[in-house]
């Protein structure tokens, strides 16, 4: 099989873990696999870089912030090119620009355009271990971008896809996927399977365990997707196309995100093209916008409200006052004291009833919900920050997902 | 003018550090000259990733220890970009692939071959202050090289001459170049120039303030070069041609190199082509021989004894005994426990009795000459290690090199 495997940043944070790392990937190679491995930045180099930078000056250049940076998988990927080296295996470590990982130029949050797979082929034709820096890519012109936090994940699955690998194994420092947080839940249950658009929906809706931009290409690319520990070898989570098994659960997980801000603007004259001149702008500086829900009023304006991640908050506000006194909004408002969460099951489909119940449990616990979203197999509401862990609790009670409930249904 | 700056370890050692050093550019910047600047890796990071290196392999596979030590200019190079743009000056980050400088893939020894200009004459028409990683390149095949200990005054001269700079200017600890090593000799004087033969040989002598190759480079390109401090505006030492005025000089200065051994080959056929046996393996692995003596001897043998650098001892004594066994030599002796000393000047060529007289000074002193070399403006010879700084401060007296002293003759 030709495996890519991907370890982040606690997986690798210093020689004996990439030592232990070294020896996962020898009992793959003693398999016969072919392995194409990528590695985060040691835990905390990143974060170091960033303060280098910012020590400097609150908004270093993004193009050399991406040139600092990327020398944290710099490093882990030569170190364990050696480590392999050292035990007896042909190894080779490539950076984003020799593979090459074209990317476009937008520095920080660059998105990948192309791979090229000809090197890697080649070196693993030559029985080598390949070690890619994760989260980095290079542009057409050259510079060195990198694809924003998680980018390891994504440039992962994105390998996986262009060489069309059997399976892409993300390697981090939790067994896998759970109903929910069990920092906040402890009795939260490891999901031995969920499916791409579960996973997705999680992921989008604050579960950290994967980027959410990886787990999309997975889906695409159906590359096969397993999350597990390399702390110890116990079974992950797999995360694959939907089956039969899946839909029969009403809800899989219950998860959550601080990381929102909601911005509102009252008074939005409602005419075309207004809500292209308010998120072009946002679009343009790399900014997501989530939820957005607009109400009309009597006196043919309307109210805007959307959330944005907390961390663009006063980069958003900055372009949304710019652009509201061009179009002559009334009042803008601004709250990043708020959370989200979120209630996700592919049951959902073939089952009515769920919103009320979650809606309901809210309410009981003295829950305010301030803005609601829903997909096809996920509800998600906004809520007050404070109240984050009190819902999430509820709510993994009222679907009945701790251990041991799910046998009782 | 163009000026191609460089900046060593010391003096990018921390973000305070690279202020001042983007404090000093920024003061040519406003003058209206065009800069590119060579930065080495902060102090002590170069050891620092070697290390992590060497913890987890004594020998660690070259190509992956470039990969991971040019990580060090890399960080320096865009943190030194960053500190210039938030002080309001436009400017780039090149790493060695990105100019790019071709090398030859002889890793962690390689030799540039060619530099290719034309994006650092566009960044610099966009009135860009460009900042090289220096110590690093990259072969034809994209991999990444360094260029050994040294190696970003090399990086400064090649492409000072690649750009026909009108002056490079190496930024270090010291303030330019002194007639000894003024932790040895005290009252060592600072000169004011030295022609490119002399600093040449002062450098392949033991002077640690400027890396041989740097020089030769320089001399070849006929690249005006400054060695002076980046911790204070002292007038440094200019390394330029030759002149009337520095021939009058007999000794401009005294150095020592201990970072030498000798290796001794007794009963060697002598016959044509052995040298080439001897020396071709050696120069092969990257290894300099530096003096060579060969004495005949009556019965249709020779002994030969040289110096290698002691960092390479080991290595060279390894070979030595593999190609010895295959020619039939005698017997091989190996010592790492000597030291060379050398006196330097212009004016030698012109004078005679100097070399008399530093035989008389170190006999004088009970210093034992094992091996004697010399070229047309240098002598050199190497004693037992532990009279090396008696034999220094010894030289710089009986040749009057002393602060003071040059008035009085």
């Amino acid at each position: 099989m030709l495996i890519v495997q991907k370890y982040g940043g606690t997986s690798v944070a210093n020689l004996e873990r990439i030592r232990k790392v070294a020896e996962r990937i020898a009992q793959y190679k003693k398999k016969g696999h072919e392995l194409v491995v990528v590695v985060s930045a040691m835990a905390g180099e990143t974060d170091r870089l960033i303060k280098l930078a910012k020590d400097i000056t609150p908004e270093p250049p993004l193009r050399e912030l991406d040139m600092l940076v990327s020398t944290g998988e710099q490093v882990t990927s030569s170190l364990l090119a050696i480590t392999l080296q050292s035990m007896g295996y042909k190894s080779v470590s490539l950076l984003g620009y020799q593979v090459p990982i074209f990317t476009t130029d937008l520095f920080t949050k660059a998105r990948i355009k192309d791979i090229k797979i000809e090197k890697i082929k080649r070196e693993l034709s030559e029985n080598k271990i390949v070690v890619v820096a994760g989260f980095q890519g290079v542009t057409e012109m050259g510079d060195i971008t990198t694809l924003g936090r998680g980018g390891s994940d994504t440039t992962a699955v994105a390998l996986a896809a262009a060489l069309k690998a059997d399976l892409c194994e993300i390697y981090t420092d939790v067994e896998g996927v759970y109903t929910a947080d069990p920092r906040i839940v402890p009795n939260a249950r490891k999901l031995p399977k969920v499916s791409y658009e579960e996973m997705l929906e999680m992921a989008s809706s604050g579960a950290k365990v994967l980027e959410m931009r990886s787990v999309e290409l997975a889906m695409i690319y159906k590359v096969p997707l397993v999350v597990r520990s390399s702390f110890n070898y116990a079974e992950g989570t797999l995360i694959t196309e939907e089956d039969a098994e899946m839909e029969k659960v009403l809800v899989s997980g219950v998860t959550y995100n601080r990381n929102e801000a909601r911005i509102s603007l009252y008074g939005v004259p409602d005419k075309p093209g207004v809500a292209a001149k308010i998120f072009g702008p946002i679009g343009e500086a790399g900014i997501n916008v989530d939820m957005i829900i607009q109400t009309g009023r009597p006196d043919s304006k309307a109210d805007l409200t959307f959330t944005v991640p907390r961390t663009d908050f006063k980069q958003a506000l900055e372009i949304i006052k710019r652009v509201c006194e061009e179009l002559g909004v009334e009042r803008i408002e601004g709250d990043d004291k708020i959370a989200k969460v979120s209630i996700i099951g592919a049951g959902m489909r073939t089952h009515s009833g769920v919103a009320n119940k979650m809606f309901e449990t809210l309410a009981k616990h003295g829950i305010n919900i301030m803005m609601i979203s829903t997909s096809e197999i996920k509800i998600s509401c906004v809520i007050d920050e404070k109240y984050t862990e009190l819902a999430v609790r509820a709510l993994h009670e009222a679907f009945g997902l701790e251990e041991g409930a799910k046998e009782e249904k």
